[in-house]
C-alpha cells in the first residue's frame, strides 16, 4: 500500500517524467508567458470534521491553493472549481460552498471563473488556480550558510483540529488561535510575492514542519539544522494537560498554512522590513549545512527529525 | 433540491458573476496571452459502473475534458489533476489510474504536469486541461437560416452504458461500437480545431443531444428545427428488443462525446472537407430559424424537444 509520496512517484512514472521534482506549482509556457498552476482538494471524510461549517471548508479549498502558489512567490490570478455533491443536497448547503470560495476569492483578488459540479457520495472540492510570472522561488535552492526561517508558530492548526474533533476542549485565547488556525486558516500570499526576490528556497508547510524541512534538504542536498522551535505559545501546556506530545504536534502536525524558508544572512533586513510591511510574523529557526538530513539541537545534542507527514484524520 | 443548472446558477450568483454565460472552457487573460481551461471529474459512485476498468475510467476522465475545449476549437496542452483514493488503495489500482491517464495525453498531445492525490471514501478524478487562442466558438452565435449538424451519430453510449452496467447482453457490431462509446470515448479534437473557423457555434453533447440544442438555442435566442434524427445504426432494434424507448436514447442519453454545431449554408462544403480529412463523420440535422426552443419535425408535425438532460446511473 504506498503512501501519498509512493502515490506520486507511481503517477509520475507512468507519466514518463523520470527526473521530476516534486514542487508546490507546477509550471508551463502558454503563448510566451511562463504560467504557474496549482490544484488543492478538500475531502469531507478526510477533511471536514462534522463541526466544521461548510462554508469554512469551500473557503479553505481555495486558501490551502492559494499558499501553494504563494510560498513560491507567485500571485494566482484566476481560478476553476469541481464540486462533488450528494444527490439529495440543499440550495443552503450549495450557497454555504459557494459563498465560502467567494469570500477567500475576494480575501485574495482572485476571480473564480467557473467549473463543473458533479454527483457524488461525499462533498469534494477541488480548486485549480493559475497566476504568472517570470520566475518562481524553488524548494531546493538553498545554500550551506543560509538561515532557516518560518513564518507564524506551529501548533496551533493540530490542536484546533483536535478541538473540532471534540477530542479536547478548547477555551481562552490559546483555544481561539487554534481554532481559527484549523477552521480560518490565512496564506501567507502579500508576504510570499515580497519574500520571492529574497529567499534562496521557500515552500508551504501544509503536509507538516518535519516533511517541509525534510524535502527542502533533500531537494537542495544539504542538512538542515533546527535550532529553535517555533512553538506556538501555549501548545505545551495545552499538549500537556490533554495527554499529547507538543513536539509532535509541532513537527508533524499538518495543515499549517505558514512558509519554510530560507535565505543568505545578508538579507535578513530586508526580509524583516518584507515581514513588517506585511504584518507577518516570521522565526529565525536555524541553519543550512553541507550534508544530508534534518537534525534539531537538544541540549547541544544532534537528534534527527524523522521525514513523515501527518496523516488524515 | 435543486438541479446542477440551478447548483451552477447559486455558484455564480455567490461568485458576483450576474451575467454569467455558461461555456464549455473558461476564459482569461494572463501576460498578455488568452487563455482557455476546463475541468471535468468522474467519480466512482456515479460515473464508473463496476464492470469498467479504472484504466479506461482514468482515460474517459482527460477524454471528456480534451471534448469540451475541442468543441470550442481550442487545443488543450498542459494538464494537473487531482485524485481521491481510498486509504487501502493498491499500487496496482493507482498505476492503472496513472496509466489511464497518460494514454488519453498520448492521444491527444497533453502534457500532464501533475497534480494531488488525497484520500476519501471513492475514487474521484479531477483534471483541468489548460491552452491558449485566439478566440473560441460560443455556444450562442448562430443565426437564422444556419444549418445545425452533429459529429457522429447517437444512442451508443447510452446502449454501451445499460450493457456496463448489465441490464442487457450485446453481442455484435453493434454492441461493440456501444461499449466503446461508454468506455473509450474519442474527443473530436482535430476536427474541432478546424470546424473553429467555420462555424457559427458550437458545444460538446456529454450533457445529452436534447440539452445541447436547448442550451443553444436558449443562448442564440433563436429556434432549432430538427429535421433529421441522427440515430445510430442498431440503437432502434436494441431498445425495442430491450424495453428501451430509441428516441429517449437518442436525445437524452447522455455521456456522448460528439459536437453539435451550427454553420452557414455556404460553410457546407468546407466543414465537409473538414471533416474528411479528419475521418470525421457529421450529419446534418437541421436548421436555425427565429423563434425559440427546440422542436423536431415528425410527419410534418413539430414536437418540441423538453430541455432535461441526463441523470447519472
Amino acid at each position: 500500500m504506498p503512501d501519498e509520496r509512493g502515490i506520486i512517484r507511481i503517477f509520475q512514472e507512468s507519466l514518463g517524467n523520470e527526473g521530476f521534482v516534486p514542487e508546490d506549482v507546477e509550471s508551463f509556457k502558454l503563448g510566451g508567458v511562463r504560467m504557474f498552476a496549482s490544484m488543492d482538494t478538500i475531502v469531507q471524510s478526510t477533511d471536514i470534521p462534522e463541526s466544521m461549517s461548510l462554508r469554512d471548508a469551500a473557503r479553505k479549498s481555495v486558501v490551502a491553493c492559494v499558499s501553494d502558489s504563494a510560498a513560491k512567490g507567485i500571485r494566482p490570478r484566476y481560478g476553476i472549481v469541481s464540486v462533488n455533491l450528494p444527490k439529495r443536497v440543499r440550495r443552503a448547503t450549495v450557497r454555504s460552498i459557494a459563498e465560502g470560495m467567494q469570500e477567500a476569492c475576494n480575501e485574495y483578488g482572485i476571480i473564480m471563473l467557473g467549473g463543473d459540479t458533479n454527483g457524488g457520495s461525499e462533498i469534494v472540492m477541488s480548486v485549480a488556480l493559475v497566476g504568472s510570472s517570470k520566475s518562481m522561488v524553488m524548494r531546493g535552492g538553498s545554500s550551506a550558510g543560509d538561515a532557516i526561517f518560518v513564518t507564524g508558530p506551529f501548533g496551533y492548526a493540530p490542536a484546533g483540529l483536535a478541538m473540532a474533533l471534540g477530542k479536547t476542549g478548547g477555551r481562552g485565547r490559546f483555544a481561539r488561535k487554534a481554532k481559527d488556525a484549523f477552521a480560518r486558516p490565512v496564506a501567507r500570499l502579500n508576504f510570499g510575492v515580497r519574500l520571492a526576490k529574497h529567499a534562496s528556497s521557500s515552500m508551504d508547510s501544509s503536509d507538516g514542519l518535519a516533511a517541509t524541512l525534510n524535502e527542502m534538504a533533500r531537494q537542495s542536498r544539504k542538512r538542515f539544522v533546527v535550532e529553535a522551535l517555533p512553538e506556538a505559545s501555549g501548545v505545551r501546556e495545552y499538549a500537556e494537560s490533554h495527554g499529547m506530545d507538543p513536539e509532535e504536534m509541532i513537527f508533524y502536525g499538518g495543515e499549517e498554512y505558514e512558509f519554510v524558508f530560507t535565505a543568505p544572512l545578508e538579507s535578513r533586513k530586508v526580509i524583516s522590513r518584507c515581514a513588517v510591511t506585511t504584518n507577518t510574523p516570521i522565526i529565525e529557526i536555524g541553519h543550512v549545512e553541507p550534508g544530508a538530513g534534518v537534525f534539531r539541537l537538544d541540549d547541544g545534542r544532534a537528534l534527527r527529525v524523522a521525514d513523515r507527514g501527518w496523516s488524515h484524520f
